[in-house]
């Protein structure tokens, strides 16, 4: 963060950082630091920011950086290479080797032309072009949440087999249909009904649409018994 | 956003939606509200919190919503349907015709498991398991951004204002529901179990699931109303 003027920006963008699993903060001649107002925002990612290193100038903080991406506003007048924040996070993640900073600019003017030219890369997240200064912190957050979404998808996505398991079978799903209809004729319910087989059909897709798990089944088999009982009273 | 409790966070989601084109904002009983703190961190989208509508209850704020998304620390223990925030915005840009709520809940504390179980689809921001709970107004700010890129990869949704007239709306799914455990509470179903929370919780969700049209809910009325004629006797 370079030149960051309120220090409650400090302290949400370091929370946005741990939520996301980034730790390695960098602060660029903040204007009031620490602060216990950064603190509080941080709302117990106070580790990211006594961790982070504080620097006297933007040649200090990239002094060891390979990669360097600069958050924008949209440029037209000068073509940059530009990234939305998921091109971003792909070109972050995807060169993983690469010692990466991510450049957030000043509240009301973002990073100076000199900066921008720092970078090998602008960083753009799109947005309502009448109202298209983010706060800072949200930026950051907008940023690491696709960086954490990146890192997930270059992992290996774990199969969700548990899920799977519960789910009822084409045997379970037809029986709880049968006993539906035996219990709706016990009711009297489809006999006083002339137009049954869509009203059977629509019923039938009441329960294939919801996704019924074994344990709905059995449940709901268990209202049926119950109907059953008391109306054979 | 439901019982927040400090305005500045209504202020951010509030300059966090104009950023990204949004501009509906609902507020169900915050703590402090209007505010200038929130007007001060609204940093120019006065005109969003001017319109925010004000509600008393969750109840009110729902009544004509067709398609209710809460968003939620990721739940292991019952397993409603989970969206992240591209498909949250799938869903939403996808369905452009119901009248969608997407809620955001309590900063200590969230949504509450009734608040929760009112929703068709839970939302749940992908994160560091360590380190979970967002700022509110940052939530509002990845789910807004991710409406954002769903509208413009959408260009201009296809309307399909016919399917989306028949969905039941939330006062329909409330009026069913409740008739469906009184019906389940006649018949001795309810009374015989002790684990009833958990059985209610997976009744609901049943239903929810499956995406209930109004002569969807006509037909299950009318079923409840037919056991309960028969018991009666």
């Amino acid at each position: 963060m370079v030149g960051t003027t309120h220090p409650g920006n400090i302290g949400a963008a370091a929370r946005a950082m741990k939520n996301m699993g980034l730790s390695d903060l960098g602060l660029v001649a903040p204007k009031i630091y620490p602060s216990a107002e950064a603190n509080a925002r941080a709302a117990g990612a106070d580790d990211i920011l006594d961790r982070a290193q504080v620097f006297a100038s933007l040649d200090e903080a990239l002094a060891d950086r390979q990669q360097i991406i600069g958050a924008s506003a949209r440029l037209r007048t000068i073509s940059w290479p530009q990234l939305d924040p998921k091109a971003c996070a792909e070109k972050v993640i995807g060169n993983a080797d690469l010692k990466t900073a991510i450049l957030f600019g000043r509240e009301r003017t973002g990073l100076s032309n000199d900066e921008l030219e720092r970078c090998h890369y602008l960083l753009n997240i799109p947005c309502n072009p009448a109202f298209s200064s983010l706060n800072v912190a949200a930026a950051v957050q907008v940023v690491a949440y696709e960086l954490f979404q990146a890192a997930q998808a270059a992992g290996s996505p774990v199969a969700d087999a548990e899920a799977a398991s519960l789910l009822a079978n084409g045997e379970e799903l037809e029986s709880f249909h049968g006993h539906l209809l035996q219990t709706l004729h016990s009711i009297g319910f489809l006999h006083e009904k002339k137009s049954s087989p869509m009203l059977v059909r629509r019923l039938r897709r009441i329960f294939m649409r919801s996704g019924l798990e074994k344990a709905d089944i059995h449940i709901l088999r268990g209202i049926l018994a119950a109907v059953q009982k008391r109306t054979r009273l």
